[in-house]
């Protein structure tokens, strides 16, 4: 259980640099886009589509990046599926939280193959 | 009162292209802004600001533009002070419009000197 775990200083520093880092690209993927989107603009309901957009966005992002240690090897493995952030960037975290992400990120799969 | 004028077809053909006018005029502000808002962003609350940017375009729009002719005198009104139109660009609207417009300006032009 994600809620049950320990983390080490050592972990606790890798989780916040990995959080960080998808964080920042987060925010670069939503600024890029909103920039597209303005470029595009040639009719007044565009303008309300990229407000709606950036709603969205602040939303999700809000949803997503909950830094609750019981919630990080959760938000770790959707952060993963959905492009974020790789495995290999949370190199150093014990076996314990790796292992919960590699089965998140397997059932992951399963329900998209599908 | 602007609710007991009447309109001839004339003044209606005239109040429309007036309001379009303005509308349009609204929205390449709205437009132009959100564009140097965009550019500007070099951190995440600023996307935020846009969001809110839009939101208080939208809603102010929304308010701002009635297409009732029982509000149109004070549409007019406003959008005149607050540069979107101008008097000549309602030229041909009867005395009793044109007569309630100028009032208004006047009472604005009061109150922006006290």
């Amino acid at each position: 259980m994600a809620n049950e775990m320990k983390w080490s200083p050592s972990e606790k520093a890798i989780a916040r640099k990995a959080f960080d880092l998808a964080l920042q690209r987060e925010f670069e993927a939503v600024i890029q886009e909103a920039k597209n989107r303005v470029a595009r603009i040639d009719e007044p309901s565009k303008l309300w589509e990229l407000e709606a957009y950036l709603t969205r966005s602040r939303k999700k992002i809000d949803n997503r990046y909950d830094y609750r240690y019981s919630m990080l090897p959760l938000v770790f493995t959707n952060l993963i599926v959905e492009g974020r952030l790789s495995l290999e960037e949370l190199h150093g975290l014990g076996e314990d939280k790796l292992d919960y992400i590699r089965r998140g990120l397997s059932l992951a799969e399963d329900w998209a193959a599908r």
